[in-house]
């Protein structure tokens, strides 16, 4: 034992060896902040196991040393949720990485929870099946990642979030033992739902290992187009009408506020205006299934009568992939966003879809009022409620953010929202959690946690205002 | 108070009145049994409150006094889930029942959770809406004793099971704290998924008393086809043709084995046999979606695709509701069970789709070599892996039972399957749950289970062996 190390690594190097448990000389350099760029401690020392059974001898060597742990995956999130506060063991999962079999009778997937989300993909898709999840981080986030954070993305509306996407999660506890396993079954009434209690936990009550995975048909069809409405009522109006008469149902259903539409055409050129005129409300509706013929022919009789009936003004149907692309790339324009709008505060919050439009309303007339220069970006998956704001002046004093917060959660917490839809709470969403949570909720929540983890070892600090 | 009441019961009388907390001389003949005749003890009381309020008062009271309370429904539990071992009181949520609220524009329906099942249904189809969940018990049991036990029923293939048609639960806690509320967000990543835990957890972690219910699009044309296979890799190749290829996705995938498929058209002679010729496997294959005429097109061009290629060797296709009516009358034959099997022995298993041909054949194998002469009946939803397996012969011995559940429990646990698919654990299914859970997860239950309910005061004794 180095006379520097703490007891915990000591013992931790005795049973996993060098290889597992590197010191911090090792890992010089090493980057431990996730995409918030929330900043990170370094930890003391940094496990990489390449085995379940390694990861709960670990927990258990943590555990009688009282020694915290922050698991990784991509670092990738967005909450600030894999930081380090000072003091932890660093817990990456990236040797345990690979997809460990697919089974094609019952449309499963077993994996481990250091692969890549689009590994897991492109996986899926050779075997003939869609695995549905979604999300620009996909090449960097992990399964492991997806399922601490519960990750949306773009197919919710559809698919659902992580939490449907899977059928059995295998993860260690605090004290070492391993929960969960490699169970298919779509239906298993025992017990209590500790599969949906450790996803979207951010890693404070279990380290997961591995995960079985259910896969979906591949779509053979997608249909889209984009339309311009003149009211939110006419746009909740589509969303109900598509989802009752399209033939193969919603697979998004992405709404852009006229500030958004009009600043991403104008600060980027490439982009071509799908529609002639301008509109109050934009939607880039896409339908996908399984019979090409049919449901384009379907798709295009529904935007024909939505736009005699005068639900909406306007509508671009794509004829091709490549213009289904030019849709899309309106919407994917927040890849942009760090070179467009540096120093902007952005917001993941959601609503009730009947909410959406005047909650909308009032943050931004509130914005206005205090910043009335200021670039207000809207728009989100409106077929789930989830609304992405993004505010930003050039030279506003540093002091800005808290205030701008204040408005968009405050509007939040006025129209019972959610501040977090999905991107978690972490660390950066702490302040602000009891906005969306009760004090009996938070209570039980607390509760849950000292059950499981009651050495406040796994992630401590995050998730759950102290 | 009376001389003979309980100090927890003239508490509750004090405080809530007579009219809601009521004396065991007032409830005399009261049936406290569910549909498994699970027998029950006389509670001490009845308290049959009318608001969450009044809940949280008699929980808050109950708490005080360690008095047990069991929460109970509609009474139509398989599982034994709410009837008395002695000394508690039942909390009846008969009063709390009625539609609340219907949100359009969210696709949302708020009702109290005494309210019956069929009561929703009706009310989200008069909406204009569908609520999926369906189950045999629909006009007595309620959404509360749904959402308690995650009710399953006949379109889970398609639209989940209870845990997916809900937005938010409002429940209260053993300490008569309230959580979850009146939310209708879709995506809310604040902090640990207690609605996922309160749901399911059968009465013994709170009682639920308010509901968003997720109301679904109804379906505008119902497509259906009873088929014959001759192999069970035929029958899971149908299934995943179908979810790949019919354009509204499949709606039921029930199996049924030939020993079911005779026995039934033999002993109700008002069934008709769909197919002319016997086959190894039956299936009823249901697609339902929003275009009847590109529908039904899809849905036969499917069929005889099927049958060109040999993965069926005979098909009926509905051309009437009338035809899927008899199609669905030999799957709802259980209903009959009563008259035709009496001191059958039923189980609910499920298992990964994959394994499900060799486990029947594994379990009727080894209940023919114990009992030569006995009807043994197999169907079940087999999109979701779930089995019924049904065993009975008319001049059993007392102690047979337990000896046929030792056999299929014994292959259930073989392919780690699930010992309770959809009914729950309850009191039946203590001894058995081992079976499908480790000891380090029951220990995990168990945890939670202390954490939110320390003094063990809600439903004790049911889901978890002591």
């Amino acid at each position: 034992m180095h006379d520097s190390e703490l007891p915990a690594v000591a013992a931790l190097r005795d049973a996993l060896g060098a290889d597992v448990v590197s010191l911090p000389a090792d890992f010089a350099g090493r980057k431990h902040a996730d995409w918030s760029r929330t900043p990170s401690a370094d930890p003391v020392a940094l496990i990489r196991p390449r085995t379940t059974e390694q990861v709960a001898t670990a927990l258990r060597i943590c555990h009688e040393h009282r020694q915290a742990v922050v698991t990784q995956g991509g670092l990738t999130g967005l909450a600030g949720g894999a930081c380090m506060l000072g003091g932890e063991v660093a817990l990456s999962l990236e040797r345990m990485s690979g997809i460990e079999s697919i089974d094609r009778v019952g449309s499963a997937m077993t994996v481990l929870a250091g692969t890549p989300l689009q590994t897991v993909q492109e996986a899926a898709d050779d075997a003939g099946f869609m695995f549905p999840l979604d999300l620009g981080a996909r090449g960097s986030c992990t399964i492991g990642g997806n399922l601490a954070t519960n990750a949306g993305g773009n197919r919710v509306i559809k698919y659902g979030m992580m939490r449907e996407q899977v059928l059995d999660v295998e993860a260690v506890l605090a004290d070492g033992n391993v929960v969960g396993g490699l169970r298919k079954m779509i239906k298993n009434n025992t017990g209590y739902d500790l599969r949906n209690l450790l996803i979207g936990s951010e890693g404070t009550l279990a380290v997961i290992t591995r995960a079985v995975l259910r896969l979906r048909p591949k779509p053979r069809a997608v249909s889209t187009a984009f339309c311009g409405a003149t009211s939110y009522d006419a746009v909740t109006t589509l969303l109900h009408a598509a989802q009752e008469r399209l033939p193969a149902g919603v697979s998004a259903f992405e709404v852009m506020w006229p500030g958004y539409y009009d600043f991403v055409l104008e600060r980027l050129p490439e982009l071509r205006a799908p529609l002639a005129e301008r509109h109050a409300y934009y939607v880039l509706l896409e339908s996908s299934g399984a019979d090409p013929e049919r449901q384009a022919e379907a798709f295009e009789d529904f935007l024909s009568d939505m736009l005699e009936s005068g639900v909406i003004a306007d509508a671009a149907l794509a004829s091709s992939e490549a213009d289904a692309a030019v849709f899309w790339a309106i919407r994917d324009a927040p890849g942009e966003y760090p070179r467009l709008i540096p120093g902007r505060v952005s917001f993941d919050v959601s609503f009730s879809i009947a909410d959406v439009g005047e909650a909308a309303r009032h943050a931004q007339a509130q914005l206005r009022e205090q910043w009335p220069r200021a670039t207000i970006l809207i728009y989100g998956h409106l077929g789930d409620g989830n609304l992405h704001i993004v505010v930003q002046e050039p030279d506003w004093p540093a002091d800005t953010a808290p205030r701008v917060q204040a408005v968009v959660y405050g509007v939040t917490a006025e129209f019972g929202g959610s501040v977090s839809a999905e991107h978690g709470i972490g660390l950066k969403k702490l302040g602000v959690i009891a906005l969306s949570r009760t004090p009996a909720e938070l209570a039980a929540m607390r509760a849950v946690k000292h059950a499981l983890d009651p050495l406040n070892l796994l992630n401590p600090g995050k998730l759950l205002p102290a």
